[in-house]
């Protein structure tokens, strides 16, 4: 026996970080790091000034104040985003912008909001201190500083942070490809004709927006029949993915077939719990670097297993560095709100999770007094197993 | 004078949302839904069975018990996917599967596991009761009944049901395009060639980030020039879009441009605080249905604007019906933690904001037992107005 924080270690070391691939900043979003951002020039640049107003020497400002202002000479102006020609000496100031450069000579910038200009001179009444107003070249970063490393987490900012450094593209961790199929003689797509005996593989859908919800790359391979050669041909065809999922397939009658077929492919099953009760039925294994999911065809049980099996293992293979999101403590009961809403519909999936008689979901609107999710959160509750549930070796 | 809760109202009131545009289930996620979504035949549409077993008829297990043991012969096989032309009678049973159509004549399924099979036989030893192990038609929805509604925000369970439903498209919210550009005679993009005195146009890249996780479109407009033509030319190209995100142009200097700029378009002004302390300059107004908003230079200021009054405008545009939502409290200090970073990079860009003197924020790794973002959250509170900032009118 294996409890669920066992089996989720086990898929963990089993899961390996996909190399980098370069994107554009703006697709970086919510993706990881796979390199550290080196700042390669200092920031400021220059000494600039912090806001509009008078760059000027502070000696010039010797014991000025309201009753004693100081006439200063304007003899040029340093507007942002060029240089200034001027040199500033004693009784002298540079009208200049936030982020202007400050002149040659000027120690100080006085702010606008603090002088009166006339007639080509700027009257200050007060001293705000030898150097206020300045942010001085390298204040804010050294050459050769390190700003973000490989593992960070792209948010808005960061990407703010890299077009200031003009980075247009950053390596970050590549995307898992992840093939899904459902296994099920009974199961139809929505390609398919539609038959009032033949349910739709729901699960490939809710499957695949799990794995987009996650940062993965969702490969929908459809439906395959309980029949070696098919199954065989559809698991060749998923080999080109990262990842497999396969939905169903986990009942008395049928794994012995999904054993076969995985096995013809050389799976190193590293765990299987189905035939185990309670518990979710699930099957892990490995070919070559590939992860391989079997999971039960009972959807609220797949997307389940998906939340706390699956998704810890995408987010190492995008190169998560957070412990926390590793070991399942990121799947929440509210995320999965509901679920058992789709096991009400899916007749005929409703795999070795069975005994319980099916109960009529109320799908009602809840009243805003009450929470939107109140009565689906009530429904799923039954199918909830607690941390202690066990997995079979 | 205007708080925040009062300028956040206006927007809203001003906000319409978007129509609706129909996507491919995978498509919606995270979206909003434009319409309710009705069972159009029971579920189930028979009566089928919960689990693997026999169905037989309750009657013909009066009595039985492990001492008294009931042999029933079997007539027939239903599995999931296919009707069963089987009629049972009492002393027959039909072999089922989860999911199988329960055959005429039977009222009852016994699963698999209470069951011995013997030459034809099943060997019966406990009575479950009438009923049991079978799925009625309609126990879970009935044909009519409305499942999701207009509004329902769409997460991978509804996916699950859409597709259960055979609902390969369904109609959401339209996403807003939202144009950004930045004014500022100094600023430079990635096409133009790097200088020491010319930062880069941040802003845009990090507030077109912010529009992506807002689930809205970016149309990243570039850089314009402090000029009256160049502006009214930018603005007329933006007007493409549902909503307009102009950054910088807000300083005494540079007002009246952007001003007249935007009045030659016909905007309706709806509320401006540009020259208020404290507060972050921030102008709202309309043209036509579509929003703008002029948000400062500075970038923590910029992205806090942003999501404080320009998130909670998408979310209703999106057709988002969450109060809480609309009215920024989905505005999270989490969210904007190091945004203060990018203020201490983007030299030349610090706007209205200017008197404090940006600090270095230290920004080596933080140790684990830390938190990641230990010193980035110091760093921004300083920028942070609190619940009482005022915004004038």
């Amino acid at each position: 026996m294996l409890d669920i924080n066992e089996a989720q270690k086990q898929i963990l070391e089993a899961t390996p970080v996909l190399g980098r691939v370069s994107v554009h900043i703006l697709d970086s979003l919510r993706r990881v790091l796979a390199q550290d951002i080196e700042v390669t020039e200092d920031f400021p640049a220059s000494d600039i000034s912090a806001m509009d107003g008078y760059a000027v020497r502070h000696t010039s400002l010797h014991s000025v104040s309201r009753q004693m202002p100081v006439y200063l000479r304007i003899i040029g102006e340093s507007p942002a985003g060029r240089p200034c020609g001027a040199s500033v000496r004693d009784g002298e100031a540079v009208r200049i912008m936030t982020g202007g450069l400050v002149p040659e000579g000027a120690d100080t910038v006085v702010r606008l909001e603090d002088t009166a200009e006339d007639s080509g001179y700027v009257i200050c009444t007060n001293d705000p201190g030898r150097g206020d107003g300045i942010r001085f070249r390298g204040e804010s970063l050294r050459e050769g500083e390190v700003v973000l490393r490989a593992g960070d987490l792209i948010s808005p900012v960061e990407v703010g942070v890299l077009a200031t450094l003009r980075r247009a593209y950053v390596y970050v961790h590549q995307k898992p490809l992840v093939a899904i199929f459902s296994t099920g003689d009974e199961l139809t797509d929505f390609h398919d004709p539609a038959s009032p005996w033949k349910p739709m593989c729901s699960n490939l859908y809710a499957l695949a927006a799990q794995v987009l919800e996650s940062g993965a790359v969702p490969l929908c391979l459809g439906v395959v029949k309980d029949d070696l050669e098919a199954q065989k041909s559809m698991l060749s065809d998923a080999l080109r993915a990262d990842v497999i999922i396969t939905s169903g397939g986990l009942s008395k009658g049928k794994y012995d077939l999904v054993r076969k077929s995985f096995a013809s492919f050389g799976m190193d099953m590293r765990f299987s719990n189905i035939f185990v009760k309670p518990g979710k039925p699930m099957i892990f294994g490995t070919i070559g670097r590939k992860l391989v999911f079997g999971l039960p065809g009972n959807p609220s049980a797949a997307m389940l297993s998906f939340e706390q099996f699956i998704k810890p293992a995408f987010l190492k293979l995008m190169g998560h560095q957070d412990a926390d999101a590793f070991h399942g403590r990121s799947y929440s009961r509210d995320h999965l709100n509901g679920a058992s809403l789709i096991d009400s519909f899916a007749h005929g999936n409703a795999g070795n999770h069975g005994h319980h008689r099916a109960s009529l979901v109320p799908m009602g609107r809840p009243s805003p007094a009450n929470g939107r999710s109140g009565q689906k959160q009530k429904a799923v509750d039954c199918s909830k197993p607690g941390r202690s549930e066990r997995v079979t070796h």
